[in-house]
């Protein structure tokens, strides 16, 4: 018997469409006992409030995420607001008892995250960090080889996240849209937004980070601020890259910028191991490739994977071998798999206090970035 | 002020599902004053076709197509059965003054078809045929370079469609998921099913074919019949190569196989032409391969286009640069499209009519394949 | 004990420098028990044959090939003329009792060819047609995974040769450089320049072929002449594209076009088997696409092989893995094969006599291209 | 008037025949007045020596560098033996008046380097370090577009270089094809080895290097050495990462080990700016990958220029385009530069001066390190 899940949406900017279409999606592919309904969304604005909810059929709006919470018709708060209002709003939710998933980064800062963590876990409601690209099939299928132990020993693991939407001094500071150059609403730069994305995916199939040591840089000093119309200078990093050692010995370099000029949203994983090598580049999201240093000599190459098939992660609920899916099917996968949590009563990661992890080693990037210095965690 | 469309389903296999899912995200992403209802779906398998609602939230379910098309509170007849199902329910549809929209090919063979045109036509009813790979962006954007004339003058056409999914002697033929086998259901082979895609793609790009000659070849002879549990004489073309010259002067070469090993829906096109070359491969839909000869001499070479900007078709619609979308966004913009026609009364293609083009050339590919001549068209 | 081998050069263009290096070059890197000395090379131009000598180190010249074969201290001549010389050349050559070696294709028609493989048979020489992308050591990778049976029954090959540098009406026909588009010269256009090198590798990695169609066009109708200063017809196929049937049962597509706009030298071959799936590409002339379909489901992909390893054909003689080799390269192997035959007394291929096979293929295409009918061979 | 340069060549390892290959061959290729005649090779393996001077046509042996530093007739020696010997053979050398050319780096350490550089500038004697891979095509085509300015302001730089060749512990260290094991030998591990590359080609296209930190690793602690046969500690660096700062506001990156399973020569180095990025990677050596941010909005991407036509930089010296060289090409242009800088005065670099810097900061990396921080150049 399918029970109802009803969701309670805050905000209507980018990441509230991808996670409304993962809501409303979900159910036509994925059996998991649970059926989410759009049933109200929250933001100030009253027309763009409305009309987001007409374009995705939310049943009804409000104007403070306070009522949102207050509502008892509602069984999930999902925040997808700028991040220096994620922990308001989810300690609330949680006191409320309502269950709470936030877009990722968990909050700006790890001592901002800590009393989310412990709002969540002392209400006892189910939690989650939108960290989407773990469910990228193709990344998902690289953790299973990891854990089959298809690598053997780990000698290297590397990931970039390289954007060049930025490179202009014309951008603004603050804003919609924007709001992720300006230090006070994002609590930093590249390093919370994209190399999160880096951390989470390393954490999750490599393990923990020992140490590491990072170069951050702000290219463009000074931007005009959506909010004063005047010239401030920048508090985010542009650019961040970092050394780090992880526990089972491996080294790791990551690096994520904003300046990379031809690359969008150029997320790259390559990992390193005994008997063999997987790698992976969100451009060409459905691909793995896979070295098998066991293949006989002569046939030994690079083996590019074409993750569409039903035996595949995820994709036996698609279409068929060859058609590949899209960047959204990782959130539609994210509520797949929180909808099964709650079913199973094992939850679906990473939950708070797994996404807690990341923001501690960012701030510890922005920490060496600052001092020079290697950095024990 | 947006208007309900309803939408009777006829079937509920892998196609009834990627109409089913464009149908109810369309609104999501598009305005275009039109919003598609899940009014009802029709199989004969009771407990099947029950399921296929509940998963998609239908509203009601009949057992026969005719009671479907029966009904008042129906617009659109979307038929995603058989092609040997086709003509019979779409005539009968136009005939009742539904829209109608048919899965490809339009019919098994032109002749088959013509009814099925004439039907539309003089019923006065917005039609289509899901050639869906026309609104993959990539190919879209091809179209608009081309109609650009940005090549110049076109020298040559080059499309494949190559699978693997039938090299097996124990595919059956017939029956559910190998229908397409059975030359009674399916009309043709190869050519019906995957040149028809890379056909009705070349028309529309570069223009009319004027003759063709055809290798076809069946490696399977004889394969049990679902229906019998006997082994029967294959009557489909297992691959089809053809040699094609278009009105415009260009040459064109066309192949599609199910014989490809390691290829699962490897649809491939390429355009030469005097002053560039586009090409694209469904494998990594989300690219353009372009080739400017106008670019200095040193820097010349294919670039590779990400086509996941705000400024390419359909693209600003979805997510930001660099995130691809997937097999199933085809589908959808070929809903918003046709739902695009209905509000400027300008029809959406290919129509009826214009699929029939495609149903005449495989025709002739069928007849060249055995006879060894070439057939003017 | 090396035994030295005095080569006689005929002509000084583009491919008498490719042979010269092999010749020069090849003692370096294989020891095949025969050191080849450039004694001496043939040539009207006066300082053109001086500069050419001097460049390269032959100890001498000669202004008439003629009096080349008559030097008794010339163990073979090699043929790097134009293709309406070779047969004239290579028969006076075997009727003075010398090895003859000749750049691609033997002669302009099978018919021309026929006396000169009478001529070395009956002469008792060693003979060899320099079809230099066998010796590409992917492409003797791929003949050797062929010939073990990797991909089981073979269904399509498939090979194109794409070049893009006659698209001008501005190049002329005849002349230094240009005599390829000159029929009285070459013999045919792309057939027997381009699609000679398709059908050389097909015959020899898939067999027989046993019928074909064509088309063939000619795009640019007139064209000055070199010679002449006036436009003439031209009489070359700038196009060609065929259907094939081997006796092994598979389907072939071949096409080469000098029309293919941002392709330069774009030699591509593509093998479908049983059990898996071959192909190369020459831009990219060190890697073998592998689709090995043995390998379990989750892990199955095209492995991009980088042939570079000492166990690969003929790469223990150069550097170490990842260095790749280049172009030349083939006609060092061809060389060195050569050589090699000539210590085993079993000949390098192709002979004349294999070679011959390609010229009447080349035969069936032009034909076939006027006539529009299957030609069986 | 062209002038016969004798080489006396030291060494007959991998480097020796890469060196002799391109002596034996630049003349055929490069016009520079100069003709370099393998005069003789130098020793202490009788045998081994004598046979490489009979694979090369070296026209005599001497059984110790000193004899061939005394021979008159000799004019350039190059070095082609371990980096520990580098210092006493080129310091002799040039006190005889000879030039000097050295396989990289210049020497194991800058304190060994810097008399070398001392004597040879003292002497007034042409000298030279071959970091090959500045002359490859395409890595010279990104030094002429960056000094064009083609790319603006520069962001980021970076490079690595992969291979896998030691990941097994029973790879020895020390003796013939694993001296680069031995610290005592090589000086460093891959800092010395591989970084160097890396190094040099980055000053050379992006200038100075102001500051940088470093993580090495050693992953296998000990191995058997060849001369003992004794397990002992191995003192080389496995693997090195290195964050720079370039002196021109660049941030660098830079990496590199022998324990990337899959990875061969994996050399691949990338330049983002304001205007363009540009990338390459020496596995596929005769490609650029450039994108230019000018294009029009829909067309932008990656172009990938295959670097084989006449107006690519040493293109027009070697065959037509779309026909690849290969990795001893790179050679063969720094020893055609070496003598043109002969003819005109201007000395090609590398000269041991420019080499010395790239010593310097392997140094700092090897530094940084074992103390973690960051070190000021």
């Amino acid at each position: 018997m399918t029970k109802q899940l009803n969701i309670g949406m805050v905000g209507y900017g980018f990441m509230a469409r991808c996670h409304s279409h993962a809501w409303a999606s979900v159910s036509h592919f994925f059996d998991t006992g649970y059926h989410p309904v759009l049933k109200a969304v929250a933001a100030r604005n009253d027309s763009k409030v409305r009309r987001f909810a007409e374009q995705w059929g939310y049943e009804s709006v409000e104007h403070d995420w306070r009522a949102l919470i207050e509502r008892r018709d509602i069984d999930a708060i999902d925040i997808c607001v700028p991040n220096d209002l994620h922990a308001e709003i989810a300690i609330a939710a949680a006191q409320a008892g309502k269950m709470v998933l936030t877009e990722k980064p968990l909050a700006r800062t790890a001592a901002e995250g800590q009393p989310m963590v412990d709002a969540v876990e002392k209400a006892g409601v189910p939690n989650l960090v939108w960290y989407n690209y773990r469910r990228v099939p193709a990344v998902t299928l690289i953790k299973q080889l990891v854990d089959e132990g298809k690598l053997g020993r780990i000698f290297h693991y590397r990931a970039k996240f390289l954007q060049d939407w930025t490179i202009s001094p014309d951008v603004p500071q603050g804003g919609q849209g924007t709001w992720r150059v300006d230090v006070d609403a994002a609590g930093s730069g590249v390093t919370g937004d994209l190399l999160a994305h880096c951390l989470d995916s390393a954490l999750w199939i490599n393990g923990d980070i020992s140490s590491l040591t990072a170069m951050t840089e702000t290219f463009v000093k000074e931007r005009t601020h959506a909010d004063t119309g005047k010239k401030q200078t920048v508090g985010i990093d542009d650019a961040a890259a970092v050394l780090t050692r992880f526990s089972n010995g491996a080294l790791g370099t990551f690096e994520s910028t904003r300046y990379a000029r031809g690359h969008k949203a150029a997320y790259t994983l390559e990992i390193n191991g005994e008997k063999g090598s997987l790698a992976w580049d969100l451009h060409d999201m459905n691909r793995v490739q896979w070295f098998d240093h066991s293949t006989e000599g002569r046939l030994r190459g690079w083996t590019n994977i074409l993750v569409t098939d039903g035996d595949h992660p995820y994709l036996g609920k698609w279409w068929v071998p060859g058609l590949v899916i899209g960047f959204e099917h990782s959130f539609t996968h994210t509520a797949a798999d929180f909808l099964e949590g709650l079913k199973t009563g094992k939850p679906a990661a990473p939950t708070f206090r797994d996404a807690l992890a990341t923001n501690k080693l960012c701030d510890a990037i922005i920490s060496s970035g600052k001092s020079g210095s290697w950095v024990n965690l």
